[in-house]
Order: C-alpha cells, then structure tokens, then sequence
C-alpha cells in the first residue's frame, strides 16, 4: 500500500482524491490546502491541513496546485525520499530538482466541480526521472484509469497547447454559439446533437476529413450573410477561422 | 402515405432517404441529381433520374441540394400543388415564392457519407407558410426524429450562424490539435476523451460556466509558452481566442 498525500482542493484534486478512494493499492492520507474553505467538503473522507509543516511522510506527494504553486509548496516538503508528482500539463519535470525521485501525473481532461467525471477514459500522461517510478506511476495511473501514456515534458507541453484548442477554445466557440442563440429566442439545446456528433465524428475519422461548411465550400453568399449578423468581436473570430479553413482545405470553386 | 421526391444526392440527401425508408406514412419515390454517378449507390433503394423533366408527380419535393441550386431546381418544378421543402439553413423560405405551398425542413446536424448518424436525435427545423403544411412537417419530422422545432427563417439564419461556431470551428480547431499532435509524435486518440468530456460538458451546464483554462485564469507563464511553441497562423488564433476568453471572463488576477 502506497500512502499518498494531495497538494490543493481543487478542481483536479477533488476529483482525484474521489477515484483514489477506490484504488487498491493507494490510499490518499491527507490532502493540503492554503484555504481552508476549501477542504471542508473534503475533511470526511480523509485527514485534512493547512499547515505545510503538519504534512505527514508518505510514498508520494501529487501537487494538483496553480502551476506557480508547484515550486513553493515542494521547497517546504521536508521528506526528500518520497516520489514527487504533479499533475500539470505545462510545468516541466525538473521543477522538482531538489529531490532524488520526480514524476508527472498529467490527467488530461478537463474538470469542473460539479460534472462527474468517468476516470477511466481518463488518459493520464505519465513521466518519472526514474525507472521504478516510471512502473509505480503506470500502477497509479491504471488503479484509475484504462488510458496510460508515456509522454515526456516536450511532448506534454505540446500536449496541453492542443489541449487548449480542442478544449477551452472550443468551449468558447459553444458561447458564442450560445449567445446568437439567445439573442435569437432560440433554445441552446437544439445546438446540443450537433456539439456531440461534431466531436464524435472525429474519434471515427480525422478532423481534416470531417470538415464542412460554408467555409470549406467558400459559399461567399452565405459568409458575407453571416458575418452581417455578427457583432464586431464575433466578426474578427469568424474572419480569422473562416480564413484558416480556406487556407487548409483551399477554396472549392 | 405521402410521396416524396428527394433532390441532391449529397451527404443531406443521402442520410434522409435511408431515414425515410423506414418512416410509416412517407415515402420517397424519386430521387434526382445532376451527376449520375452519385446515384449509383441510391438506385437498388428508389428510382433515381438525372433528367429534370422526367420528376415524377410527388406530395412533397425536398431539395437537398447546394444553396445556390435551390431556385433553379425549383424553375423546374411543374407540378405547382406540391409542398415545396428544402433543408438549408441558409435559404430564406420565400425562394419559393412562384409555389403556393412553401417550407423548410433543415436538420441541424452535420452530415459525412461514410458516419452513420442516429436521426432520432437530430433536431429537425420546420417552417410553413402554411398551417396545414405546418403539421404535415411536424409529421415528417417525427417520422424520423424526437426533437422538432418551430423556427422561422430569420431564427433559422441565426442558428445557421451558431451553428457554424459551434460544428465547423470547432472542427478546425480539432484539425489544428491533431496537428500539434503530429508535429510531436503524439497519438491524437490521446485527446478524443478530452474532446468528448468538453461537448458533453455544455449538455449539462451553461458554456460560461463550463470555461477552463490558462486564458480565463490569464496565466501569463503558459500563455507566452504555449504562443512560442506554435506557428504564425496559430499564433493569430490562440491570441484572438485568449482576447475573447479574456473579455468575456475578466481577467482573474
């Protein structure tokens, strides 16, 4: 049995603490958080501090913090011999250079408080300066999830670039979606198939080959009505996609 | 039992006459395209023509066609009782303004040959000049799918616009995350639970609430790394995407 202790009472570190209470082999014996607040809800499934010099020895500290906070809370951690994790997508490695044992526990998906999250279609990208740990992160990883990836720190930040195209900006792309529909007395639900099949065509196909539209086609009718119903920042993002499109797939004549 | 003639052999076309082949009270008795040899694959189901003149009588003539082809199909059309369709999201329903009997059928899904789609979940938007033809739309609709909506053209527009934010800029941004993933030996399947987590999300909680990432929480470190690992043309859009993000959301300094 491994003893794990959780950095941070977030978004990711609520969810992780809730899939680990279920791993065989590892169990979260404390979490820590700078807020209180924060580990309320937390403190009746396991031991709860705020006081980095009241965190307990165990096998392996995880930082779900702010990336800037990763480095902080790791100078205060006075148990050198322990595996240190962090799940950030951006934060190399080396970030913990002052221990002997470092690893990466990248969940890449995206968390909100409130959605329950299906953790073994999780992919967890893992990397480890040492090869025993390399094996104990692919342990932890497949105690949660069926998707392990060996990814090192170059491919991981590339990882979480593309993350924000497929994800965050994507999600905004759903505002604006949802904003014309209000604006329109339009009920945002009937958007909601096309927003599913949108994504799931591309676990069938490549995105390059799923593309349509009037982009795609250049129906310069239908992109001149278009952007006459936008207003002037949804205008800027329809030029510049519309623009990206026809560069990729050329103009149909 | 109502007869209908199908126009266009494209994706649209295609998908709604394997759907109509097991609707109770339509049936297609006719499908026509310019090119024969995209009805090749559709003549063992209907009777196909690529001859104008040779359109059979029919209740309901449905043009799945470009745009562009609607009025000129429709010159075409001798038979002037017949309920006048088509599926664009695009096409104002007056472009059937010689017809006394004038509507639109646009389901707002998006449509590849080779990806099979459950219409019963697609929602089908109807509009009819007429009552009548009104609930013989709401019937045609159900024929096939669960979700039908009343919207007129203006809202129609609209949602067309959405749509496209929602469907084919989304999509580009899944071409341009499977790139970074190519240019970084990264197997772009590593992205697809990401990708699905992220459309299924907006089912469940507004796209507002739903936004993650370096962009909203203004994480200037990830922000300058993530720019210097892309090229110019994905430069433009991570910066106008982060500057929407950020208006929209504030800056959480």
């Amino acid at each position: 049995m491994n003893s794990i202790v959780i950095f941070g009472a977030g978004n990711v570190a609520h969810h992780l603490l809730k899939a680990f209470s279920s791993a065989k082999d590892f169990r979260v014996i404390q979490v820590f958080n700078h807020k209180p607040e924060s580990l309320i809800s937390l403190s009746t499934v396991t031991e709860t501090t705020i006081n980095l010099a009241k965190v307990k020895p165990a096998d392996i500290y995880l930082m779900a913090v702010k990336d800037d906070a990763i480095s902080e809370i790791a100078d205060n951690i006075i148990y050198k011999e322990a595996l240190m994790l962090h799940t950030s997508g951006a934060v190399d490695i080396e970030v913990f250079s002052n221990f002997s044992r470092r690893g990466v526990f990248y969940p890449l998906q995206t968390f909100s408080k409130n959605k329950e999250v299906d953790f073994s279609q999780i992919p967890f990208c893992i990397e480890a300066n040492k090869k025993d740990d390399l094996q104990l992160l692919e342990s932890l990883g497949k105690s949660i999830s069926e998707n392990v990836y060996h990814i090192n720190s170059q491919q991981r930040k590339s990882l979480h670039v593309a993350a924000v195209f497929v994800s965050n900006f994507v999600n905004y792309l759903y505002t604006e979606g949802e904003a014309i529909c209000k604006k329109n007395n339009i009920p945002f639900e009937i958007l909601q198939p096309l927003i599913m099949e949108t994504a799931s065509k591309v676990t069938k196909m490549n995105p390059m080959e799923a593309q349509t539209g009037p982009a795609k086609r250049n129906d310069v009718g239908v992109l001149q009505s278009h952007l006459s119903q936008l207003n002037k920042e949804q205008q800027k993002l329809y030029s510049l996609l519309t623009q990206s499109i026809q560069a990729l797939h050329g103009k149909e004549l």
